[in-house]
């Protein structure tokens, strides 16, 4: 099966909690334990930048008690199998991304979750099943301190931005692969999974718009709307986010209908080389077929048969034989049958 | 036929009544007849919630005249076959919604239907023909006071949840069945009913989908706008409910698009076959025509034909007979025909 | 063809004036010509309500000149062949529906138009072509004078509910016949016209749904705007119709989706079929082919065929060939073919 | 090709100005020139009407000079090739209509275009390839004085209604060319241009909506909004055109939708004749090869075959071959398939 | 492939910097290098156009320096592969367009980009990959003084125009092939790429789509909403604009309906030429099997076959045979099979 979700053996085991620290202007200002939390939010100037990975219930009960999140982003978070969206509560707000991966040496599609709770000055990261940490995410924003001193909103986007390009590479090679199949089923139609791959394709591109397309959504309200805890200057980022959302849904779109086409494509090519075959096989049929009869004339027991008595009558009839199936091999050349 | 109406006689018997009590402060109080209903919803600081199974007309009648239902709303709760709808009655609502289940034992999807009455301090439930009853859910509701004591708002929300969450294991029951599907149109083309498979379970679906998507709109509603009855503290449970909604929804649509495609590739894969078949047979029809026409060349009564006279003529018409089989052979398998 | 516009000789006739009649408080006052409709609907307090039937111009001209009814209302009156719609002219309503009906005997659905100008104080109904009179509706209005006091916008309700009403039985008469087709197609796929029962009832639903879907917005537009002559307590029967015509469309397009869903699959089980066939045909042409052929070695004239000399040749021959077509029987029945 | 721009040669030439008039309380005052329209304009209680028919750039401007029209509105009325629209000029309106024609004699449909400036005395109307002049429409606003003395905006209604109602008898036509093709699918399905004229008649259709859907939005505007020269009263009129412009797309999505299952449909219908012929063919091979191979094993020439020896012997074996045969078409008769 | 991105080495080269001009009054004031535009930008009265081909990040920094360009339009300019879009930076726009053509002398669409800067006094357009340069726009530009002192809002215009008209042709090309196509699927069904054809035109489509679609969106907001930099009296022109594009955008609608209808007929009609194709063959084969089973019968060696020793049965078996054929014949040919 093509798109699964993770398998938890694949993923490489990491504590539940990856990292947790103050930032004051943008700078990593001290690492925290879970207990610090309360304190550290209570400063103003500071926000706290918390990452989970696959949390059990008992510690997102932790973080709640410091933080003051809400019960049901609680369960949610817990749950996972969320659909992507973005949710407000009160005074803050939780997310939820589906991430997307191809297994290396694989051609599956893996998905994962990372869900986030944005308050004033806290951004908490909970990431389900995916193989690529935030690590990365959370170096490249500390080399910029002057964007992360925008707080927990430029996190927000620096994660939306890491997990929606995720998808592009993934788009991109489904692209390769639709291509490859145009040369399959145009360049040499005996090949015949052509379909299963379509199909394979298809549901692929089916999954992944379901975790891309509520995106196009969740941007819009980033960008537009008054949320809490996203600064007005962080909007034109999310509008870069809107924008790669857009470019990877339009062209799920674009290839979802390319392989809708391919299918019936394929069909018609089938029935054209279907055409093929039985003309191409009625030929030779026929080729056999005329000596045979013309031999079974002669096979007839009739006492007066004057050509039986020729000295030269059989190899006359072997040539007439010969004749009429080059004829007809001729005449089914001329007409495209052969 | 898989998707039905629940048959009568398949249901537990029970009592129209099913239960009917008064809560304090989230805590049962006491238990009522419908004739103390009245009087009952009267008093402030408490709620009344009365359930009904497949009650007749005369018993909604008394309970209409003790709580002062809409009329309208009478009609719809005695005939049932409504769509899953949410109506405002001055300051009452009225929801109906679509209940579903797997038959045990069969493939069956059986649809019934739940009626709610939510006024400011009752809510009334009517039960048709669905195998569950709510008894859980009033248990699971006494069990926390301190959200029951949000009143009929609440009560609602727990029953939605219910019939919600029926529907989640029935998708995900269709979902591996068209997986199944799909290795049976792949690996054995030759199993024929595929077609009737893919037909029943889209036909499935489509009645699925007349059950679940107009709870998008009753939620939109309920989490939305301001509806008499519908505490604000309760609204973010319905966005939860919504959330199922919308996912029950989302995998409706992807297992319909699925199938079109599955149907689709099924007749490309039977193609295909037919063709593979096509060529099989056609390259053992002349294994089988070639060795007939040289067996009738030399059936025939020519006076002179010198290879008849031959002492090793037979053998030798015989080995070139086996010889021109074998090269067909040879030559089909290397074209792929065999 | 089976959805036609009635044709005029099939109606019994009646009167262009069906009935005409002036209401206070819910009961019938007075019977009236249409010379004196003029003066009635100037009293107050008192409501008229004139039934046409197929009526010409100069009638239509005449009542025109009566209640001041607009112009372009009455062209549509006149030519019908309209679309279902709801239009204001200045203080007064026009609505125009389609009706549909089996003919007794027949698959055929046949469509009428009701045509009904509402005033302050009038109703004119106007039907074409329609098989069943609005005078039970009267009845059953006159029988109720508590809500037939409500006015003109109650009758209204009355005639459309009873319009829309008339298009359950045909829809469930197709969601029938749907299921008929459904164990046709999948059932004994060797019945052809399958095909061409599909079609018709899909070409029957696209009409359905050109005389319904209008009714959605006609019905939306009753329930939630201001309009004149339809007063507020009416709406919820208003709501009442809108539900119906939702439920009559929903089932058109649910009925729509499987028949094209059939059609494609019964292309696939026709496609199947035909795989089955050739393999069987093939079959049964391998076992005449290879004992010809063995029959055509032994016809062959060599002077030296030591097994013609044989006693039994001829018996081992013929078993040789009855043992090939056996085996090939046995191969072909493991494989499926048979 | 049966869509086509009209050609040049088919057309009757006529002079570029066609009439030219100012009228007063809705009777023709004077006949203009082109160099009398601006102080004709200047004059309250008057206005002009323009006829023009395939004008040259020069004409264009002459009256651009004298009315004040807007460059880019003459731009489009020289290039014709515009799809239908409403646009708004400062304090005048140009609205681009398609004229469509069944060319005489031919299967053919003609699209030319009108376009219209109708200002506040002022209405210019330019055909281009347009068959049937709008003498007629000006003839017939002139006999109803009390109606033309609305003034342009009653003209750009006659002009539309004109325009819309030609598309009426085209789809009518259409309509009843799809009847028939229903009828050659399902009751010949041997001849084989259905195809053909499906996909013709389809063409036929995209190319009116293109005409026909714009239409919809322009009559809207016309009906709905306040537009410059639009009188209030003349409001009704244009949701006449607006529900003419209604029936002719929906009648257009109608035949579409059917054309569309009448391909498939046919597809199916050609798939069941070919498994029909294929079992024909095989009955009679079946009958054919029998006695071929009976009278092979009596070919044979092996020394000991006591049934050669026999007096009756050819007799009882010609009868056996015959019994064989009548044997097999009865069974293929019983199965059906013969 | 016939829809790729312009491959660097076909495109002539050309300096990153095009031209660079101050204009007053529309005419040209003065050739700029980039390091006087920020002092010739603060000039009132006067605006600067600047033109960039393929720049790289260095000059694009320079040119942000001098103008106070945003970071992330910066950022989209120099990566290119942007979707159509027009984007709000406080006071500035930034537009990025898709530019399409033929390449010469292939079948090839090669898709470039232009982006574009509109500032308050100043106009950057850098192109990206498109093989025609702006250097005509420019050209007529300053030739209409008029108009090119509304300022960078008519330049981009001016541009828009020009990209947008670049479509035209190619879609006009597409249609004459899709004409072409259905010359060849309803004329000679046997030439076998009518369906990669269609599958690369609807590919061609899918992307030219995505370069225009979005357009609709960007005019609209050019034409009705009031943006920075946009005189009020630009806006009728974008209109222009607007119509070109839903012009374009209809004509692929149509083009693309149109083949989906043409794949689907041309395996109607592949069906219907399998079929005729089966009949032939059936035909010929008949006429060759009914002989060789009289001869088969003639050659069986019954000692008393009293034909075998009439003088003319040879003759007459003959002539039986060629009678049967030619029966066969007559009678394939009265039913349409030949």
């Amino acid at each position: 099966m093509a798109v699964t979700e993770a398998a938890a053996d694949d993923i490489p085991q990491s504590a539940p909690v990856v990292d947790c620290a103050a930032y004051v202007a943008g700078q990593r200002a001290a690492n925290l334990t879970i207990d610090q939390l309360r304190s550290a939010v209570s400063q103003p100037q500071q926000f706290v930048w918390l990452g989970l990975y696959d949390p059990d219930h008992a510690l997102l009960r932790r973080v709640q008690a410091q933080l003051g999140l809400h019960d049901l982003a609680i369960e949610d978070a817990v749950h996972a199998h969320q659909r992507p969206k973005l949710e407000l509560y009160e005074n803050s707000l939780f997310v939820v991304l589906r991430t997307a991966q191809r297994v290396p040496g694989s051609q599956r599609v893996e998905f994962g979750e990372t869900h986030l709770f944005v308050g004033e000055n806290y951004i908490v990261t909970v990431r389900h099943g995916s193989l690529r940490s935030h690590i990365n995410v959370r170096h490249r924003c500390e080399s910029t301190p002057q964007l992360l001193m925008k707080g927990p909103g430029y996190v927000l986007y620096a994660i939306m931005d890491f997990v929606v390009d995720q998808f592009l590479p993934i788009v991109q090679q489904i692209e390769e692969e639709v291509q490859d199949l145009e040369e399959m089923i145009f360049g040499q139609p005996t090949e015949g999974d052509a379909t299963a791959r379509i199909y394979r394709l298809k549901r692929d591109l089916v999954a992944l718009r379901r975790a891309v397309s509520p995106l196009v959504d969740v941007c819009n309200r980033l960008m537009r709307f008054d949320l809490p805890n996203i600064p007005e200057d962080t909007k034109p980022y999310f509008r870069d986010v809107y924008d790669h959302v857009l470019r990877v849904n339009e062209s799920i779109d674009t290839q979802r209908e390319l392989l809708s086409t391919a299918l019936e494509a394929h069909l018609s090519v089938l029935s054209v080389a279907q055409n093929e075959h039985m003309k191409r096989i009625t030929a030779w049929a026929a080729m056999i077929a005329v000596p045979t009869m013309i031999a079974g004339i002669y096979g007839m027991n009739f006492a007066n048969m004057p050509e039986l008595a020729w000295s030269y009558g059989y190899y006359v009839s072997l040539t007439v034989m010969a004749l009429a199936s080059l004829g007809l091999y001729i005449g089914f050349r001329r007409s495209g049958w052969l």
